[in-house]
């Protein structure tokens, strides 16, 4: 067995792994990220697009702003429509100044590779059957095969970036983790095309007819949702039919301006909530969506996971200057506090958007929820703090 | 059959009924009011005491806020207390200068007796078997039973204030209308005693054993009430036991000064969400309690109430004064706006403070909703303006 050492093992070159080991490589922390997929495989999955503030800040802090600032969107608001209301939900004004930038997942990722590269730090792609080991010894290890060998990669730590259905979470033993999860009966059938957006904000649309979504990752490309069925087929929705179905579920003047065109991706996505806890097991870190998953309505997944990075890399930079090994332990209950707000954001903004086929007095209750929210300066407020994200919590 | 003569016939003599009575009465507008009970039988029953400013304002306007105004206990704020965490809730700072009055519901009920005695103004107590007729018609009228005979009270328009047991709903036909329900697994155990608050403000508290709630009446009068489950039986919570109980539900500090005492009054209470659309049917007008219940949690019954005296006392003025006959459609629309908030807000202090049994993801998204609400200033907020009481709709 070959072997190979650092001091952080990252085990998944997503935004997450890559943003992490760049953070770590810029403190002079060594790491390697091993990666199942290749590069491409990676830059082709079609994500999200929306960046809070805090992930913005994080990512200008790993010295990976400059594409993002110089292309990305900025959007001071967006507008929440409920029917044939439209009310707009000034971010800016609301906050106190913060807003959002608009600038896809899969070109943050890019950014974050060619830093990488850059920086000449390690990256293993088309490393598989990484497995982590001896979590709970001081001496911990990651094995895995790499272009016909098996590989042994000895580290100080480990942190699992690789996603939902990742080896990190599953490795750890069962009994070890409480998980709490709800599976909505709708997912998103998502549109993305090269034309330009129906409106410079994102626009959320609740519907008696469903859920709609009107977002972007550019000024001349757009990416649409619709409510579906969990159990809806691709297939049966040419471009046509989403379009049509669409327009059916904007309000009259939206659905004049709509520019459509052919799609260049349709997938349909599943909507669920999921939170392990511990986000920690011994010496291994589970990041970003490894440990929890959010449904995409208000945009909280690789926000979470950018503010779950922020953590982690806060906590083992005051590790290896400082000697603080105390913070390791509390990982784990710092990320959930921001984690459960965020949870409860994205259920709470799925709940109030999409119809539910539920009983007459929830139904009319989310109804007068959603227009208190929409009528209360105070309720705009609450929406608005959520949406630009909560603040991060200082390592001390 | 003997006949009676009015131009509004009121069904019901509890602070509905007597309040738009007296607002009736005061502008010139003829009133007779039944009620199938004495009237110590009406101040027998143990209600609600927190006034929004809304209400305050309307008893007021009625000529009857006197008493109120000497012997109420104006309330600035409240605490909502978790587990042992304990946050202030604002209601001054937070809205404006707005706050509540603690003023018991038999005391507004009594001095609004007193009023319409003094005024001259006709009830008739132990009138039974109400029942209105022709209420699609411009010639309505109520027949009953009083004193051995059988009356006609001819009318322009009836008010059903009468409660939710009472015929004013009863007697729509059922499939005019829409009902909206939901039914909690738990109820409240209430105790009054002659002791004085363990706080000078009201204390809510979400607690791992159920919600319990500090509340008052005055300086020497308090009512303290428990979650228990809904088929739970008075005769098994003696005081001791209850007063134990609520100790275990309480911060320390709070449960150590608590000071105890018999019991004058012990009740179980259910719990229930009910709302019927729409709240008339002809000239037949539902009021308060008629049309919908709330859970207490939030205290908005008997102010929901005087939101809809308030409004069909308006929509009458300016019929009689102006002949716009043209507002009295407009009457569930109008009271149902504000209703469904109401609704909203109960429903949401309800579920946020007390124990399900729910499940695990359920749980954690209370928990970090009730910490977001409490934590976020905009989150105080949009608690403390619902629960001083939205504003009233104007009518024009």
């Amino acid at each position: 067995m070959k072997t190979l050492k650092t001091q952080v093992a990252i085990i998944g070159a997503g935004p997450s792994g890559l943003l992490l080991g760049q953070l770590l490589h810029n403190a002079g922390i060594d790491t390697v990220i091993l990666e199942r997929q290749t590069p491409d495989y990676v830059l082709g999955r079609i994500r999200a697009g929306v960046l809070e503030q805090g992930m913005v800040d994080l990512l200008r802090q790993a010295g990976v702003g400059q594409r993002m600032d110089a292309e990305g969107l900025p959007h001071d608001g967006f507008e929440l429509v409920l029917n044939d209301r439209r009310v707009h939900i000034d971010l800016k004004g609301l906050t106190g100044g913060k807003n959002v930038m608009v600038y896809g997942q899969t070109e943050v990722t890019r950014d974050l590779m060619a830093a990488r590269e850059a920086a000449g730090a390690r990256t293993l792609y088309l490393a598989s059957d990484a497995q982590p080991h001896d979590m709970q010894t001081e001496h911990p290890f990651v094995t895995f095969e790499h272009e016909g060998q098996t590989w042994r990669l000895d580290c100080d730590y480990i942190a699992g970036c690789d996603g939902f259905h990742g080896v990190a979470r599953q490795s750890i033993p069962a009994e070890k983790l409480k998980v709490f999860e709800r599976v909505y009966p709708f997912g998103w059938l998502g549109v993305l095309a090269d034309t330009p957006p129906v409106h410079e904000e994102l626009v959320y649309a609740r519907h008696d007819r469903g859920f709609a979504l009107c977002s972007m990752r550019s000024k001349t490309r757009t990416r649409y949702y619709l409510q579906v069925p969990a159990e809806e087929n691709v297939a049966d929705w040419p471009d046509e039919r989403f379009w049509g179905e669409l327009k059916n579920r904007l309000p009259a003047d939206l659905a004049d301006a709509l520019i459509t065109g052919p799609s260049i991706e349709k997938s349909i996505a599943p909507l669920r909530s999921f939170v392990v806890e511990p986000m920690q097991h011994g010496r291994m870190f589970l990041v970003g969506d490894a440990a929890h998953i959010v449904p995409p309505t208000g945009a909280k997944g690789l926000n979470l996971a950018a503010s779950d990075v922020s953590t982690l890399f806060n906590i083992l930079l005051k590790v290896y200057r400082d000697g603080r090994v105390d913070l390791l332990e509390r990982y784990s209950a710092i990320c959930l506090r921001r984690v459960w707000k965020a949870e409860r954001f994205s259920w709470w903004m799925t709940s109030m958007l999409h119809r539910f086929d539920d009983d007459a007095f929830n139904q009319r209750i989310s109804e007068a929820e959603l227009e208190y929210f929409l009528d209360s300066e105070a309720g705009r407020k609450t929406i608005a703090e959520n949406y630009v994200g909560l603040p991060y919590e200082a390592i001390e």
